[in-house]
Formats: C-alpha cells, structure tokens, sequence
C-alpha cells in the first residue's frame, strides 16, 4: 500500500480583494476539504495559480498549509518555478516548514533538453529531501514526461516517488505504475478509469470544491464496486462540466468559496475574473442542483 | 445489454506471396478466434490495411467473413474509402453479403469540414442501413471525430450506433456513453480502464493473435473484478509490447500465423515486409514466453 | 539554370455532371493557362482531386495533358497512390505517354517508417525513370519530409530532382535548396519569399485560374526588381482570399471555368459541392474586381 | 519609412560566474553591436533569458541599455512576465528610463482566452505608453497570435506598433504587414525572404555576434538587389549552424563574447551550461571559418 494515495484535491489559492494571499480563506477552503474526507492536498499547483505566485507567497502557503494540516493529511507542495534557484528555495522551505511531499513542473516556456530536465529535478529533490512527484503538464509547460524521460528523472533523482499526469498520453499510467512510481490522473474526469489501470489516486481543481464526489468513486474502488465507481465517475462528469462553464480558475474560486462559506477572490490577471452576476449565477446552478449537499 | 460488446479483434488480411488475398488463411485465422472466445470482428479495418485493398478484395472479405461466421458472432465490415461513392458501393455489398454491421473511418487525405463528413456517413450508412460504427483513427485521417462533431454526425445518420475509439483523447469516451453510443476502445492496452469508463469493448490488431488474453479482462470485468481485469490488463499489456516489436503490422501478421497454423503473408507495399530472421526471432520469443499457450 | 522553374498551375480535374472525367473541359483549362504563360504544370495532385481518382482516370489525365501540351510546356504528374503498386503502374503509364516528370505523395494514412518510404519512392521513381518531384504535403499526409528524411530519399532515389514544399515549415526551402533540389513553393501566398530564399518556382491551386499574377511575380524576380515582386505578390494574395472564400476545390472550379468559359463541374464527394447561388456570386465578386482581366 | 527596421539583435544577457547580472560584459556586446551596425537592440528577450530574470534584473537591464545607447539606435526592451502586474511595471519602469519601445510575449503557461490576452497587453501598453511589440513566440507560449487575435488586440491596445513572429506560420507575415504592424521576423534564417514579402526587419539571436552578416542583407535588400541578398542570407544561414550547433543559449554567449573579447558567461539553470572544453571547440570554429572577421 502507498502512503500517497486518494482523493487530493489541487486546491485554489484564495485572494483578498487587493489581490493578496487571502490565508484565512485558504485555511477555511482546506479545513473544509479535510473534513469531507480528502487524503492529502497537491497545494500552489496549476489550479493554485503556481507560476503567478511570488516566491513569498509560495513559501507562505507551504507554511499555512502545514499548520493547518497538524499531520493529519498528506500535503505535497508545488515548488516548480521558472528558474531552478527559486524552485530549490521554495522546495528547502517546504521541506524546513514541515509538508509531506513536494512537486514540480518540469522547466516551461524554454524547451530544454532532457539532460536539464534531469539536472533540475535533481538540484530541487536535493533541497528538500522528500518524495518528490513530478506534474506532467503538457499543454502547459511544452513538454512531456514520457515514460523514457521518466526513466531517467528516476535513475537521476532519488526523491522521485510519483507523479501527477495530465498528459492526453493516458496509456502511459501503465508505464509509469511499472516503473514502481505512484501515478495520481491529473484529470477529475478520469478518476475511475485510471485506478482500473493502477493509478493511486485524483488530483485536481474540482476536486476542492466537492471531494466527496471522488471520495465516492475511491471508496467504490477500494470496495471492489467497478459499478458503483462508474456510477460515481459519472456523477463527478456532471459537477466537473458544471464547475468548468465559466473561465478557469475564476469558477473554481467561486464554487469553492460558495461551498465552503467564503470568498476567495478573483483569479491573478492575466487571468480574467468572472463578474459577480456570472458568479452568481454558477453558484445558483450549483445549489439549485443540490451540489454541496454532495 | 448492448449486441456489440466485448473482445473484437481487429482482424489481418492474409495474403499470399504473391501479395493476393489468402482466403484459406483468413477463414483460419477467423476460425481460429472464435474458438478462442472473441465476441465479434474488426474487418479490413487499420490493422486490416483497409485503404490498401481493393474495391474487390474488400467485398470478397466481407463475403468470406459472412460465409465463416454463419450468424455465430458479429462481423463489423470496414467500408471506409477515398470516396464516398467507393465506401457506399462497399457498404451495400457489405449488407448484402450478411454481415452485422459496418464501420468507416471519415474522410482522409483532405481536411473536409463537418458538413461532408455528416454527409459522407450519410450516404454510407442509407447503403447499407445496418448499424454503423465510425472509425476515429485521427493519426491516420487527420480529423477527431470530437462529440460535438460526433452529435452532427449521430443528428444527420440514423445508422449510427457507435464508434472505435482510437484517440488520443481518452476522456472523450464518457461523451460518447453519455450520448448513447457503443464506444469500444480503440487500444488493448486500454481495456480495462475503458470499460471501468462505460466503453462496451475493445478492438484492436494485437486481440487477433491471443483474444484469450482480453477475453480474460472482460470476463473480469462482467465479474465485477476490478483486480482481475487489471491483472489481466497488464498480462495483455506485456504481449502487446512483444507484439510491436517489428513494424505494423508485419509482427502481427506473422504472430497470427504462428498462433494458427498458417502463413499470414507479408503486409502490402508500402508496409515493410519483416525478415525470415526477424519474424522468427519474434515467433520464437513468443513461444518461449508462452503466449499461444495464452 | 533549372529546366523546371517558374510558373507551375496545380490544374483542378474538371468533371461532368456525371461525375466523370470531363476531357474537353480539362483541355480548354489546360490550354488557357498556356496562353497566359504557365511554365508547366502539376497534374491531378492536391487540387487536381489526386486520392480521389480512379487508376484509370489518373492514367487517362495523363494521356490528355502530354497530348494537350505537344511539348510545349513541362507536365509534371502526379502518381501518388495508396499502395505502392498502384503508384508504380501510374509512374510507367505516365512516363510512356511522355510527361516531362512525375511526382508523388509518400505514403499516407498509415504513418510508416523513413525506410519505407524511401523504398516506396525508389519503385516508383525507378517505375518511370523520368525526374521525379517529392510532394511535401504534411496536413494531408502526416509525414513531414523534413530535410534529413529527404536526404535519405536522395540517396536511394536517383530520379530524384526537387519537391513541392506545401509543409508550414517554410525555413526548410534554405536546405531543399542546398541540397540541390528543384524546390517549389507550395503556397500561391509565399512565391516572392519562396523566390527570395532560392526556390525555383511556385505551384499550387489558384494559379490555374489566373497564372498572369504569378507570371508577374515571376518577371519582377527575374528582373531583379523586389519592390514589384512585393506588389504583385501582394495582389495575388488579394486574389487567393477571394479564391479561398469558399470551400476547397469547389471555388478554384468554379472560378477555372468562369475564367476559361467552360463547365469545371463539381469536386467528388467527399468534397462538398458549392451551390449554383454560391458559385454565382463567387464569379460575380471576381467579374466585379475585374480579376479576369488580370 | 518605418523608424522601427533592419538588424535588431536578440542580445545575449551576460552573467558573471557567479550567475549574476554582468553589466560590464553587456555594454561590450552592446557597443560592439552598435559598431558593427545594428539598427536597434531586443533586450531581455527569448535570447536575453527573459523569464528567468527577476523583476530587478530586468529593470537594471533597461536602465544599462538606455543608458550605453544615449539615444544612438533603437531600444526595444522585454517587459512580459508572469503576471500582468509584474509586466506592468517592468513596462512603466523601461519607459521611465528611456527605452524606444517595449516589447512582450503574451501570458504564457497557462492558456488564457483572448480577451484575456488583449486586457494584458492594455495594461502593459498603458503602463509605458511607448511604441508595443508583441512578441510572438508560440513554442514557448502555447499561444499563436494569429492575425484575427493580433487583429484583436490592435483594437484593444493603442500602443500596439509591431511584432516580432517567431511562428512557423511564415505566411502570416503579410496579414501583419496588411494590417498595418512593423512585422520583425524572429528568425535568422529568414530575413531575406521576409522582407520581399513585407516584413522590416530582423530579430535574432544570432544577430546579436556577427550583426553585419545580417546588416549585409538588409543593404542588399534596400538596394534592390536579390541576388545579393540571397547571397548574404545563405551566408549568414552557415554561421546560424554553427552557432546553434551547441545548446540554446549556451552557444550564443560563448560565441558572443569570444567576438567582443569579454566573458558573457553561463545561461542561467535550468539552461544546461555548456563545459570549457565544448566552448572553446565552437569557438575555435567560428574562428577557423573567419567569422569574426564577417
């Protein structure tokens, strides 16, 4: 059995009106989150707005997310950062304040080879010495992990214990579980299929508003229920469609503050915000469809 | 309960030295998977080198394939063409002949708009007017049939009863169940997953060699076994590594004689010919890992 | 001094009501494009509704355009076909009824190894014996004949003269050109460039409607005169966007016929016809801009 | 006559060996450049390591390049980031300090829509309110700024001057140049033909060690000869190889200050360096072929 496995919501990184870190919306979002049975957290990740956050605000949500856990959770931190100085400070600082994991993009915007590729997960695994998972993200880095690129992420980094996948590449789950790394399907849509496939768990934005939803589909698997978990999956499609009808991460912000009795803000430009009247009206679907009574 | 479902291998064509059709040996090969359990055949389709046959051939095959069969399981003719006058001629023979349905990949070579697509599989399924499964091969056609070219699709055709799925979308599967469609997953290495999704089968080149293997998922799977389909998933998985060793699809070609007792031939030009050596070297591999025992 | 250069119309494949070969109406096209001072001509390829003739009307098309020409002009055809075979007995053919060259997709549909496809071209090269064009055309192939691919073409293919790069790949013409091929530009909007950076000539659809445009554009490069090479380019591409307005190849018959007064027909389905409505007010829009004057 | 055109290096920023900024080493390369006759300067941009640079690194950037140039050429300093904020007030602080134009990729990472693209670029053309290049750079963006979105954003941005298209959709360049921009191409390889379709210059990084190789095509072009401006581009094209024939951008500082006689350097993690021996190999060779000579 994995210690890293589950329903592990990426959650969104609540802001004040000004635009700053909003810590105690994040506490209320997250605390919701565990008491609706959520098995650990993939926090400032793409859903948490990772590459638009400081390094301060970086360090400081590792810091928040830590305390509010109190090891009752898994917390594994995104640390990725454009240049691999900032991603090994970050990644130290998690580590110092006490989050079970870290992960990290592989380098963006640059094409590097895969020897760079290497050489940063190694430079970022050394400084924080724990399970390190990689976050395969394509569409938005430009590259991807493929399982030969993996391979030599393994063979270069010891920390390397997993992954999040979010690669259309769906047929690679098999290879990486091979490999021996714990896979987490980096899609909502994509739960009960991908632990048909040995996948260990969910990670993703929807998840934090509703993680019941996939909580559903988990214990149906654990429960050997390959109906049920379909029954599930399907149910979690609906809400995940609706979560999505408005521009990421604006909608997720909303739904996740409706839900849990907070306001997290608008997304940083350049993502947009949703107005308060598309706001409102996302939410009233998503009560009028008795979403947060799960 | 769906009438299409389960294991359908994606059949070769054989042929003889001389490049001609091998009648004999596709009545073996046939014969030979519906001993080993398949629910029901792929013909002259990808692994079938559909657009390589002739407008001849492929209604001999469809003729064969009817007359082998006798009403025991359901033959899904590939009828797809460079023109739709070719693929309807095809189509009405295909029905004629008694096959239980038919299948088309949508146009190829030019990017057609929506609009001659619906229109194409229009004028296939009125020839045949047999349930009509669409072939979304979008690595070979250069078009994903998406759901909401699929919808267009299912609006303008009556026929239309589902689809092989060979994208690299995965998730799309959900839509199509959801719109009421047969989605048999286009991958074997992906039964398992796709069937814990709502996908009713498989079909795929490597079935045609040791069906059992994916006869044993979906049986796992009917069973409400999730970790024996997996199980069995990665069995397949393992074979279907050996099966692509050597070029597409001479390995398969030459796996499928060795496992039935009779010379599959090599594929057409522009397709690679394998070595004697090659080809033996993979036969023998397989037999010393056991496949054929299964 | 290259013996193919210049002014190459993509000649559209004119049909009759009927769906047949229209013979007459290809001759009175073929001849007006003489007139108006076309180098040569590229022949039942991409425009020319290629994949989608028969054997026998590629065959006969090649019959009527040496006839048509008498050595005139240079015919370049293209044989290109799904199967090897198939391509091989079109290259003899058009060699024996005295085109001046041949050219040919690689393989499509199946996406097979470089080796194959340089085999595919050997044979068919080695089939006529004449010079022999690649045709670059990743959209519709899935192949991209990039330089190192083209260069293990050149060396097994000793036909081999130049190619039609219709690839979005445009830097690549510097290496074509260095490794001494005859390279065309495939887009009617990038002959000045294409000219500019050592390519021969330019062939493609809307040529054959109005060839004088790029004859222009032609002469000024000749002369040495950039700043007219630049204005006409830019006029042609005023004439492409009206050209393009409608769906492909619909539009360059409609237009071809209107130009040369004759019936071009309708393309083969798949193809979407255009209506007798949009067709009309296509001609009048190129009447009204006085197009066809030149 | 545009007052943005010709040979604008994509200058290198200089580092010391313990990976800071190198301000020394810049204003060498820079005057070096000037020298050599560089009509403007791209700073800070894809060559100049731009998304690796902190916010104080690039503002330090703009003051040293405005302040070695004292008005002489053409400053157009990078300003995109990762956030709006961030690339706001790098644009407000470039224009304080006297730079001639600003440029910026568009938000990169994550895709934004388009409106959120257009509200970007307001807020960065508000913030300097200096002549805006976009930058168009879709292999490290995700984004293509096709015409209809560029189109969009002229609406939107009243600074909006110009673009340097580094797309392989070549044949956009005369949309730019239709609508009005000063279209750059990004590319060395490319400049001669770029300007016989429209485009007023060049932007590069190999620009930025041998300007003149470059300065050469652009004195062919204004004098109207072709022939020579060929010449030159395929000149210029051999020492493109060269220059690449190491990792991006290693090569390019290595070369870079071999040619002006100082140290620019590593690139900055998670660019590979390139090892002592591997420099002066290349450097060895430039020499060799007497590129530094020009």
């Amino acid at each position: 059995m994995s210690d890293f496995e589950g329903v592990y919501p990426a959650i969104v990184t609540p802001m004040t009106r000004a635009g700053d870190l909003n810590e105690d919306a994040f506490r209320v979002v997250y605390e919701g989150n565990v008491r609706a049975g959520a098995h650990g957290f993939w926090i400032a990740g793409g859903t948490g707005e990772s590459v638009y956050l400081t390094e301060a605000e970086n360090k400081r949500i590792a810091e928040i997310a830590a305390d509010q856990n109190d090891g009752r959770v898994k917390n594994i931190m995104h640390v990725g950062a454009a240049t691999t100085a900032q991603a090994a400070r970050q990644a130290e600082h998690a580590a110092k304040v006490g989050v079970e994991a870290i992960c990290a993009v592989p380098p963006f915007f640059y094409g590097v080879e895969d020897e760079a590729i290497v050489e940063y997960y190694r430079v970022v695994g050394n400084a924080a010495d724990l399970p390190l998972f990689a976050y395969n993200l394509p569409h938005a880095t430009g590259v991807d992990i493929v399982p030969d690129l993996m391979a030599k992420i393994q063979d270069g980094v010891p920390q390397l214990r997993g992954l999040k996948h979010s690669s259309t590449e769906f047929h690679n789950v098999s290879s990486y579980v091979e490999m021996g790394l714990d896979c987490f399907i980096g899609s909502s849509l994509l739960m009960a299929p991908a632990l048909a496939i040995g996948a260990v768990g969910c990670i993703d934005g929807p998840l934090c508003i509703v993680p019941e939803l996939w909580v559903d589909i988990w214990n149906a698997h654990r429960d050997g229920d390959g109906g049920a978990a379909l029954a599930a999956q399907r149910r979690a499609i609906e809400f995940v469609t609706l979560s999505r009808s408005i521009p990421f991460p604006a909608g997720f912000k909303a739904l996740a503050g409706a839900r849990f009795g907070i306001d997290c803000g608008d997304p940083r430009p350049p993502f947009s915000p949703a107005t308060e009247e598309v706001k409102a009206l996302l939410i009233a679907k998503a009560k009028a469809e008795d979403w947060f009574g799960c």
